[in-house]
C-alpha cells in the first residue's frame, strides 16, 4: 500500500476514504480549509464581511474551525464558557488554558462567561437543581444554549458558529431518528437562519469526521483538550457514536450518506422542516427577567433553573 | 428471581419484558394468539369470513402465523414457493417437508409453486441471470412476491398473510432510514392495502419478536426449519438485526418503540405514506406476458427475469 500524498511527493499523513484521497500534511490543511469553504458556500452560511462569535470549548473541533474560519479572512471572535465542571482533575480550567493560548497565539479576541463567577453555580450544581440522579447533559446542552444567544445578541454578531462534527450530528440525529422525534429532527440543520430572537446558528465542520477534525488539530499543532467531558462517559451520544463507527467500518462512508442523504430529502420536502422566518412568533415572547426568546409564556427556561434554589 | 406464571401457578417459559409478563407455556400460548388478534384489530386486517392465504416457508414464523389463524377461526390456505435452493444440504426440500407435515397435521390446504418445476430455474440460477457476483436475495424478493400476488388474485383470496415479525420489520425500516430510502419506507406497513391489481398484504406478526415467535412455535411442538436460507450469511438485514438487537440489550423495547412510533408519526402525515388506493394507476398496466401489474409499461419484472436467457 503506497502512502504518498496524491497531490506531491511526501509521504502522506491521512487516508480520506470517501474522497479518495491521501494527503500529506501540508496538502490535508490546503484541502480541509477548501472543503469547509465549500461546506460554507454550500449551505449559504456566511457572507464575507459578516461578524462571527465561535464558541469555543477548548477541543479540537472548535479551535479547528476558529482556525479555519482566520484562514479564510472572516472575523471571528471566540466565546469561552467556564462551565465549572473539575470532576476529575479540573476540566473546565484546562480547556479554558488551551482557548486561551490559541487565542493569544492568534491574537483573536475571547469572551469568557464564567457560570460560578456570573451565576453562582457551575453544571453539576445547576444540573442536581434539576434532577438529582440524572446526567448533566441536557442542563449543560440548555445553560450553553442560552449564554452562546445572548453574547451572539449583545455582540450583534451576523452569525454563531460551534464545531459540531459529522460524528455529533450524525449521532444526533440517529438518536432522534430512532425515537422519531420529528419536532427535532426538523431542527436539526448546517444552518438554523436568524429569527425571532435568535442569532444565526452555522456547523462548518458538520461534513467531517472527528477524525478528519483531530487530524487537522493534530497537523496545526493546534493544543486542544485532549480529556471527554468527565460527564461524558455512558452518555447515549457516545454510546451511538460507538454504533455509528461500528456499522462504518462495514459501510465505509455510511456516516456521511445517512447525514448528506437526510438533508437532501428534506430539502425536496419529504420530512419536516423547522424555519424560524416561516414561524410566526405568535408563541414565542421575550423573557422578563433576560430579555431571551422563549416560547415558555413567562420566565425563559435558563432564568427558571436560575431562580431554582 | 421467581419464574413463576403471572396467571398461574406453574413454571414460566418466558419473560415478556416490554409486557412486563412472564408466562408458562398454556399462558403464553393463550397471550400469543389474543396478542396477533388485537394486531389484527389494531390495523384494520381483516374481518371474520374473509378468505387468506398464507405464503408459508416451512420457517417458525410462517407456520406460527398459520397456527394462529385457523386457531382464530379464519380459513386460511397456505402457498409454499419451492425456490430450489440447496447449497449445503437441500434447504428447499427440508422447508417444504415441514410446511406439508403441519398442512397434514392440520387438515390444512397447502398449494405448492416448484420454481424449477414451472419456470425451469432455482433462485441461484435466475440470480446469476441478473447479475453475477451479488447475492440472490434481490432475486428472490422480486420472484416471492410475484408468484404470491399471482397465486393470491387466481385463488380469488381476499388477502394475503406473510410471517414477517418484528426484527424482520425494524431491519428494514432501519435498512431504509439509514439511506433515507423514503419511496420504500413510504410502502412499509403492516398492512398494504388492496388496489390496482394487488391482493392486500398483511404482516399479522409484526409486533412479536424472533424471540416470541420462536417462542410460539417451540412451546406448540411446531416442527420447523431451523437453518437460515444458505445465502442470508453476511447478507445486509442479518447484520442490521445483530446491531438492533445489540442496541435492544442496552435499551429494552428500543425495536418495537423504532416502529410503532414510526408507524403513528407516518399516521400523522409526518412521513409520506404510499396508498394504492390514492394511486391514480396511470402508471401501472398489466404485463402483457402474465397479466400481473407493473410499473414498467410492458413485460413485467419477473417476466422479463423468465425471458432473460
Amino acid at each position: 500500500m503506497s502512502m504518498i500524498c496524491h497531490r506531491c511527493d511526501q509521504r502522506a499523513v491521512i487516508r480520506l476514504w470517501q474522497h479518495r484521497l491521501q494527503l500529506c500534511s501540508e496538502h490535508y490543511i490546503e484541502w480541509f480549509i477548501k472543503y469547509t469553504a465549500q461546506t460554507i458556500e454550500r449551505y449559504h452560511m456566511l457572507n464575507q464581511g459578516e461578524r462571527i462569535i465561535v464558541a469555543v470549548s477548548g477541543g479540537k473541533d472548535s479551535l479547528a474551525i476558529w482556525d479555519v474560519l482566520q484562514r479564510l479572512g472572516y472575523s471571528a471572535d471566540g466565546l469561552y464558557i467556564n462551565l465549572g465542571i473539575s470532576k476529575d482533575g479540573d476540566y473546565s480550567h484546562h480547556s479554558l488554558q488551551h482557548a486561551q493560548a490559541f487565542a493569544c497565539q492568534h491574537n483573536l479576541s475571547l469572551q469568557v462567561v464564567d457560570l460560578i463567577d456570573q451565576y453562582g453555580a457551575g453544571i453539576p450544581e445547576l444540573s442536581s437543581r434539576r434532577h438529582r440522579s440524572q446526567k448533566p447533559c441536557s442542563t449543560c446542552g440548555l445553560v450553553k444554549r442560552h449564554i452562546m444567544n445572548e453574547a451572539a445578541q449583545k455582540g450583534d454578531y451576523d452569525a454563531l458558529v460551534t464545531g459540531h462534527n459529522l460524528d455529533d450530528e450524525v449521532s444526533v440525529l440517529f438518536s432522534n431518528t430512532l425515537s422519531w422525534d420529528m419536532e427535532m429532527i426538523s431542527r436539526q440543520s448546517p444552518v438554523l437562519p436568524a429569527g425571532l430572537g435568535f442569532t444565526r446558528k452555522l456547523k462548518p465542520l458538520c461534513r467531517f469526521s472527528e477524525r478528519e477534525t483531530t487530524a487537522y488539530a493534530l497537523v496545526n499543532g493546534i493544543q486542544y483538550i485532549e480529556e471527554e467531558c468527565p460527564f461524558a462517559e455512558g452518555a447515549s451520544m457516545l454510546y451511538y457514536k460507538g454504533i455509528l463507527n461500528q456499522m462504518e467500518e462495514q459501510q465505509r462512508g455510511l456516516k456521511l450518506r445517512f447525514y448528506s442523504d437526510f438533508l437532501k430529502v428534506r430539502k425536496m420536502g419529504q420530512l419536516p422542516s423547522h424555519n424560524y422566518k416561516d414561524a410566526t412568533g405568535g408563541d414565542v415572547t421575550l423573557c422578563p427577567q433576560c430579555g431571551q426568546p422563549t416560547s415558555s409564556g413567562n420566565l425563559c427556561s435558563f432564568c427558571r433553573l436560575m431562580n431554582t434554589p
